[in-house]
């Protein structure tokens, strides 16, 4: 999907941890033609956006509840859950990971370029 | 946070998009000591996590809304306020994006090395 | 709103805990019209359906979070925030409780009628 | 559960459509003790609290998506489920809705008494 992961996947060189979320967005695009009775994703796309974002719900409250119960494995499973289901999300709106990632870079001033003009002064 | 990031930036390459959650991680834990009333994140801290967890949930329905709403700007500024509450509250819990990444590459097959082996067939 | 509340209210007659959810309602319709600077719910009523659906988003997810923590105070407070945003929603959609009892009753059989005939067994 | 509600029923007088959610209390009460496997109600408390509570952020979820979609019957339907699973919640915690409703009528004057006096006036 987005030229940086794809290129580093080329090069053979190990890619960046947080690379996950483009590689999960492909897997997710992938899964979107595969059949519904075999793929979770393709399940979802075929129930369409309701099904999707009452997922999305279930998780949140999820996630809340292993936040309050204090166990980090659950925390981090259910975690995970929210967003693999906001890229399902995502994805049936048109959308991915690199426009919710630069929305939150133009926020927080984290862009490649900020960055370097912070380094110079 | 991670060596990745952190290395990519010293040597001033563009880094790639998606590390932009470790630098995020990053920001959070910075302002994890600042004045509560100057920042935002530290005001969330000051209040407890049961705050950051409303917060997690309040963007999730904010998310759900705009999803059904159908413009894709709020969508991306929803999904975005909810990773970022989502960041806030792993580090409430000595967590981060690191963490999540990792479960997602472990279910989806999707870490380096499972990469290369699967390039070589 | 409903004659039997109406009825009871009408004789002096100390009326059923439960019709508060009805008189409930009809403070809810009065305050529709009010100045949105003076009330809370005609403040809600400006800002149109998402910010009261928001509403009802967030205070499920206190009530949630109330009930992990073990304090009924707490729990009762959150899940009367809840109700009432329901029943904002339910006037803002033309409906009131009214309704949602009736689809409970007849789910599990809890009308007058169908009370009459199983006692009769 | 609640004495009006009691003594309507013994006199075989039509009840007051609202003490519908006592009726219901009493309901949910009696399934706790039911075979799990035969009773979707017994089978949520032999699951545990965690279980009630994604229930209720699973359908005020769904009561949003409702809400956004504008079908008044599916609206209806997911607000009973909301209140339903709030009810088996409240019961969790040994709490009914009498607790919520008399919460309710503190916070908007609707007690008897109160009324009397307005009468008065």
């Amino acid at each position: 999907m987005k030229c940086t992961a794809r290129a580093e996947a080329e090069t053979g060189r190990v890619t960046s941890m947080s690379d996950t979320l483009e590689k999960l967005a492909a897997v997710i695009e992938q899964r979107k033609q595969a059949d519904p009775d075999a793929s979770y994703v393709a399940g979802l796309y075929a129930k369409g956006l309701d099904e999707i974002l009452k997922k999305v719900g279930e998780e949140a409250t999820e996630t809340v509840i292993a936040a309050k119960g204090g166990d980090a494995a659950q925390l981090v499973h259910e975690t995970a859950d929210l967003w693999f289901h906001t890229l399902v999300m995502l994805a049936a709106r048109g959308l991915g990971p690199g426009d919710i990632l630069h929305e939150l870079e133009g926020r927080f001033g984290l862009s490649g370029l900020e960055e370097k003009a912070a380094r110079k002064k």
